[in-house]
């Protein structure tokens, strides 16, 4: 990893609740509180009270900001002097260009070549300036180390990094924050900067709050990580969640085997459908990525095998979602030829 | 028009305050309370601070649940049994067909056979029973006469009728209990339902405000009714906002003459542009009739030219712009060949 010293799990102190009402507070001016919506339809589907914390109508289309804005807007004048550097699939290029611009710093973004137009631009608009690289770990790595080297740029990791996780926790805390008493949290992993985060955020405030990740089949490092123990590795992926196609680092791996309950696996065509049915029932629009937070839970008798303990009400289980990003090419959508 | 009996402008008591705040406790337990959300990068494009009230993201996917829900449920059980009949270009009518459904009675929808499939299946998703006719004024009224005498079921005309006008009003309500200090609310304006409503809920409110109506050149029945002082028909249309095709009535033009600043007109390729740019910037869907409330206001010298009184504060204008429906067919976006 770019960030290279050793990580040692043991001793570890992961962000706590302080750190993340910190973080909270230094970006909460800058970013959209975004709203929590709910849809009859989707419920019924389920057999579950869904609640979505759309992330996806955040600044620069995505969560990421959080974290983004939390690292870069706490650095010193002299630390963020000769501007960030960062290795990126979309989203969290957009935001440290962003974060970047409100500092007046440059942006140095390393991004894989297959990544979408639309993130591309993105990152252009806010003035970030792209290395592309191949779509491996490996080269996405060697890369931005290249590039960190030449320009003496801070690095901010998009998820290997506690003040990201302190910033991206503060969606959960958020979402806790109006719906107090749901179940479960669940969101996409990729990297596990969104997921630890929403343990860190949510566990913080209510200990006996379950956390699921959901995950492409298609790059399923995550789940085959926290089943056997150990850290996998994904070298490539060809997933639709383009912003889904990293993988666990030593510091989020370490945070999600202490938090999260599962990882549940979704096919490309639920990635697909799913998307497409939000779209239409709620009339927002999610990318790949975020339907994959809610695609396990549509299939029939995934909401009653998570075991949930029964609500002393006897009301279906309250479930939130994250949708974490809104960034799609309108020109190329997944269900038109 | 179907409802026929002789309206006296001059003696017409429109909705007041207190029939508003009744509307509004009768269905706020069923629709939902819509986010108002902001764009930074559309207030840049316009000189001013932007508002959106988001009722493409409101129960059925338009405001229309606001008023049919009004009327439906205020009716007594005798006036509901034999159902409802209304004619629609589609959002009215599913929710018409969905707030008969929660009263437990049918809902007859007189559709012009051009609508867009995805409404006619919202309709039928509901359990609305369709009955087609031509895209012409003569044509929806003559066929919504037919099936009342064949069914005996209720009138809820789309806008001519004060129990949809004060449901409607409730978008404006809400929209001034968050946001006090408006300069401006915009809405699109077809038969006039919204834009009535829009004025007596806001105006009721807050007396000084600006209430501004949007309208395709391609249905400029407001513009030239307002701009003459006599109400203008408008046999056919066929502009992209399908929402927008009604023209208005005695009622709703007298409210209108009484209290609207402004129409602004629009061309379909205004129209068009601005839908994507609200889908792309914003991520959300919103329908054509949307994009029109938005559209003008991001011409160069629109919003000046509006004169607004300035702010004490010295800060741009705030504008609240009402996106009134998010149903669109997502095999067929307007900008894709």
């Amino acid at each position: 990893m770019t960030t290279a010293p050793a990580f040692e799990s043991a001793t570890y102190q992961a962000p706590g609740r302080d750190d993340i009402s910190q973080a909270h507070a230094r970006i909460a001016p800058r970013i959209h509180r975004t709203p929590i919506l709910t849809s009859t339809s989707l419920n019924a589907l389920a057999g579950a009270r869904f609640f979505f914390k759309c992330e996806n109508l955040q600044k620069t289309g995505s969560f990421k900001i959080r974290g983004a804005a939390n690292a870069i807007l706490s650095l010193s004048n002299e630390q963020a002097a000769r501007g960030i550097v960062t290795q990126s699939s979309g989203n969290h290029g957009a935001a440290v260009a962003c974060a970047a611009a409100w500092r007046g710093v440059p942006a140095y973004i390393v991004m894989p070549k297959n990544a979408p137009k639309v993130k591309i631009q993105a990152i252009e608009a806010y003035g970030g300036k792209i290395t592309f690289c191949e779509p491996k770990v490996s080269s996405r790595n060697q890369t931005c180390d290249r590039v960190q080297a030449e320009t003496g740029a801070h690095l901010v990791h998009p998820y290997d990094d506690d003040r990201i996780i302190a910033g991206q926790a503060t969606a959960a805390k958020e979402f806790l924050e109006e719906i107090p008493d749901l179940d479960a949290i669940i969101a996409p992993v990729s990297g596990g900067g969104l997921l630890s985060g929403t343990c860190l955020g949510a566990q913080g405030i209510r200990k006996d709050i379950r956390i699921i990740g959901c995950e492409p089949a298609h790059a399923d490092d995550a789940y085959r990580s926290l089943a056997t123990g150990t850290l996998q590795s994904l070298e490539s992926s060809d997933t639709i969640a383009d912003g889904l196609r990293a993988s666990l680092s030593p510091r989020t791996f370490a945070i999600l085997r202490r938090h999260v309950d599962r990882i549940l696996l979704v096919t490309e065509e639920e990635i697909i459908s799913t998307a497409r049915l939000v779209w239409e029932r709620m009339k927002i629009i999610v990318e790949p990525s975020s339907a994959v937070a809610l695609a396990p839970l549509l299939k029939p008798g995934v909401v009653k095998s998570l075991n949930l303990p029964p609500r002393t009400d006897g009301t279906p289980p309250k479930l939130g979602v994250i949708f974490s990003g809104g960034n799609v090419d309108l020109n190329a959508l997944p269900w038109l030829p």
